[in-house]
């Protein structure tokens, strides 16, 4: 375990000289950058199910090496013994937290391609194993890439850019999707402003994206998210980009709490309100918001999470919705890697 | 010093027997409820300076209690002295907390009276302050009512109702200016559902609003600032009452941080957005909310405040603009002691 400035190296990365799992860990963040080594395939899973690495793609990619570090773990020379255990790996990989799409794909993914190398020897199906994680890791680089890349045709050098929550590289193996526009733009000298709410209650605005976005040097802000509505009035807000965990086949995204508000009072001022998401994230089979569900979090999230003492009096309820549904009708577009899709979204999604 | 249910009495009273000025320590909320008994002028000024009584409208009346108590401590026969030391005591009290308008306000009239009782016995002097505060107390309550119940013409029974905050009875002497609608609605049975902004980064929403309301036994629920759209998306809430610091000629209201936002929101839902306050918040002098200067307060507020370690790097920029100005367009009504006043502003608020 070494400490290393995050901008040096991306989220989550894979020595192959230790062959070991490079996480920055999430939870001691911002307070704390150190850099987890993971060399076996139970340090992977508890670092996913602790949260130490976070974010549905950055989950997914590091469930792949967690499957190829399994397979290096597997003692023996019987082919059947090792696809036993490997799809044992799977499953054991695959409880470390149930809700998280990302991470099913990938395994599975991995696991299809175990099947196909069921002719080659142990040892190449183990470095094959490692080439597919690798892939899958390059191609969300490459797909937050493309991101930025059709969002930076929507932005202007100078321009002043808000983001709520953490759609950002640590969220994802680099990039991001809602901060992909940043780093791009920071690259290219844009020289852009940018405020990050920051994101009640569980902070990830002040936590992660105001943290990751200043290690790259970028000029950030930290504000409350109630302070949105102010910093839009006096004009230093351009546009606004979000991420996405669930975008309806009309539209509708489903994203962290907050993120509606936000979408109300940037169309009031007149500002672009764009979703950034991969095309993962469309679910055509949904075909409205209100068909997704919103799901409810502990109060202590609220009331005490982060404090020294309670912040509330005892027995004073209190709604923790952790997603809510931005309606088609406010989303200026929104930005997949296949490019910037306008309304009507039903037809512009289904491409 | 001992501890009793704020519902029992109100939130600064006086005891006749005792010649103690109560105050609830508001700093404790809402882990500890600790009635203080302030005897001497020197406790009531640590008391203002230290925030354990807060709101414009109660930092007043503890003001004028503190005259008092002031003149009760100056030992002496001499009529002269004893002008001279008040005149002490009233610069002291003034020196506790330098803006708060009502302060200044209200040692002014202890003052004026003062002068006018010279022909008086010292004894009858002292009696007379003593009625005088207990009458700044008692305008205080009776103009909180009348906001209610002026407020309460504009609500229905099992109505939600949202407010943004401690616009509450602990920011005056009883009823407060935007909770007073609840607290009188509460006493006719009306079932109001009230939501409490939690109002980052102070808290009061939180700490305060959500604590009164709920020692009143009111269905109150808790919410994060950025949950307000969701929450008006579901139809429960059927008003937003806010209280103001200042208002300008035009009706631009300063208050509040993310009060802006709010008016926003409830304008997309279509919900009535009410402003609360005595008419001397009215500052017929500012035009325009732009006349209004916003205090920045200091960047710890949202980094490290009531946390067990700060939540953001080192380094990030933080913006904390402590009110925002909502502008009257967005404002359905402003209800002060008077009435309920509608646009076009700039006449009604000249009565």
């Amino acid at each position: 375990m070494r400490t290393k400035k995050i901008s040096e190296y991306e989220t989550i990365d894979f020595s192959r000289e230790d062959k070991a799992l490079l996480i920055l860990d999430q939870t001691l963040l911002p307070n704390e950058k150190k850099i987890l080594r993971l060399v076996r395939v139970c340090e992977v899973w508890e670092a996913i199910k602790k949260l130490r690495v976070r974010g549905a793609p950055a989950i997914g990619i590091a469930a792949a090496f967690g499957l190829y570090l399994g397979a290096e773990g597997i003692d023996t020379e019987d082919k059947e013994v090792f696809y036993r255990e490997l799809e044992g790996v799977k499953g054991y990989l695959a409880s470390s937290r149930p809700t998280a799409v990302n991470l099913f794909w990938a395994l599975k993914r991995m696991w299809e391609r175990a099947l196909e190398l069921k002719g080659e020897e142990l040892e190449q199906i183990r470095k094959e194993l490692l080439e597919e994680a690798f892939r899958i890791r390059l191609e969300d680089i490459e797909m937050c890439r493309k991101i930025g890349e059709h969002a930076l045709t929507l932005v202007k050098k100078g321009d002043g850019l808000l983001t709520h929550c953490n759609a950002g590289q640590l969220a994802t193996a680099k990039y991001g999707t809602a901060t992909s526009v940043m780093y791009l733009g920071h690259e290219k000298g844009y020289d852009f402003k940018i405020y990050s709410d920051e994101t009640r209650p569980l902070l990830q605005g002040a936590r992660l994206t105001s943290f990751e976005l200043h290690e790259a040097g970028m000029d950030v802000t930290l504000i409350c998210d109630n302070m949105a509505a102010t910093v839009m009035s006096r004009g230093k807000v351009q546009a606004v980009f979000v991420g996405a965990d669930r975008i309806a086949a009309n539209g509708d995204s489903a994203n962290k709490i907050g993120t509606y508000g936000l979408a109300i009072m940037a169309r009031h001022f007149g500002i672009p309100f764009y979703i950034c998401a991969p095309s993962s994230t469309v679910d055509l089979n949904t075909e409205s918001g209100e068909a997704i569900p919103i799901e409810e979090r502990p109060d202590e999230e609220v009331t005490s999470m982060w404090y020294e003492r309670p912040m509330v009096a005892e027995g004073v309820q209190v709604y923790n919705p952790a997603f809510d549904v931005t309606p088609h009708e406010l989303i200026t577009a929104i930005i997949t890697e296949e490019g910037v899709l306008y309304p009507p979204y039903s037809r512009s999604l289904r491409g």
